[in-house]
């Protein structure tokens, strides 16, 4: 298993999403690894971080969802062109949609672990479809869909302005 | 309007949601007025609630549209039983699914106002549909769905045991 993360290529301007951006010192440090077919993240909720006591939340969950499925798509993509997610020009997608559907409580204690797979990939990568599932102690609580849409050029341009 | 945050009244033992419970002190505080069509949430990201800089975070989005539209799901269904958010029995809901449309990018900085309505009512009461929309200066960014689905009386009883 290819064991970089995803988020660690990301430009250093686009590095501090709340959810997933290294460069964030408040954020959740959400971490992507390709295996080659699916994108794999594992995160440990901390006690703040539930619904009701003893289950994790569910906005917490879309997040994870979000930014997992987004580093994933652009995991996939690379795959797709056949080059390292260290190469360049680098991919950054963002969401366009997102859906989860709780399938029941998650626990909070064990690691949960994502597995997500792009489904539909549009226009030579513009927009990738992500199918995204979450797994406490192996029992699958959650599962989520994301359309992800590659960042415009004049997005990151105008960070710089 | 009713000034009455609906979150104030979640019973204890369920106000500790990190989105909206009154009792996480490290948590979101996401609060619900009932004007008696729509439920009315104002929100402030703070400045590590951030997608790529200048721009409010997806996930935060998405857990603002969670809360406020399981707010406003058990305020309409006290307004269609003709009785006040602090009456009991205490009405609470959980999040069956959250589907969210991420229009255009929300800017960080002018106070969020989301507004949500229920949409379709099913059972009594038993599902709420609600549809919710996210605004920045009066421009609407964001759009979603929730099922919000009357919590199980067993949920809230195994939480004192």
């Amino acid at each position: 298993m290819n064991t970089k993360v995803v988020q660690d290529y990301y430009d250093e301007q686009v590095a501090y999403c709340y959810g997933c951006g290294r460069l964030n010192d408040n954020g959740l440090h959400i971490r992507t690894k390709w295996n080659g077919e699916e994108g794999i993240c594992t995160f440990n909720p901390q006690p703040q971080h539930i619904a009701i006591p003893g289950f994790v939340y569910g906005g917490l969950i879309a997040s994870l969802i979000d930014c997992h499925s987004i580093g994933t798509a652009a995991a996939a993509i690379y795959a797709l062109e056949n080059r390292p997610v260290d190469s360049q020009p680098a991919l950054r997608y963002v969401t366009a949609s997102l859906h989860v559907d709780y399938l029941r409580p998650t626990p909070l204690g064990p690691p949960l672990v994502l597995r997500a797979r792009p489904t539909d990939i549009i226009d030579q990568g513009r927009r990738v479809y992500v199918a995204c599932s979450v797994f406490a102690d192996d029992i699958e609580t959650c599962r989520g869909t994301v359309i992800a849409a590659k960042m415009p050029e004049k997005f990151l341009t105008g960070l710089t302005g």
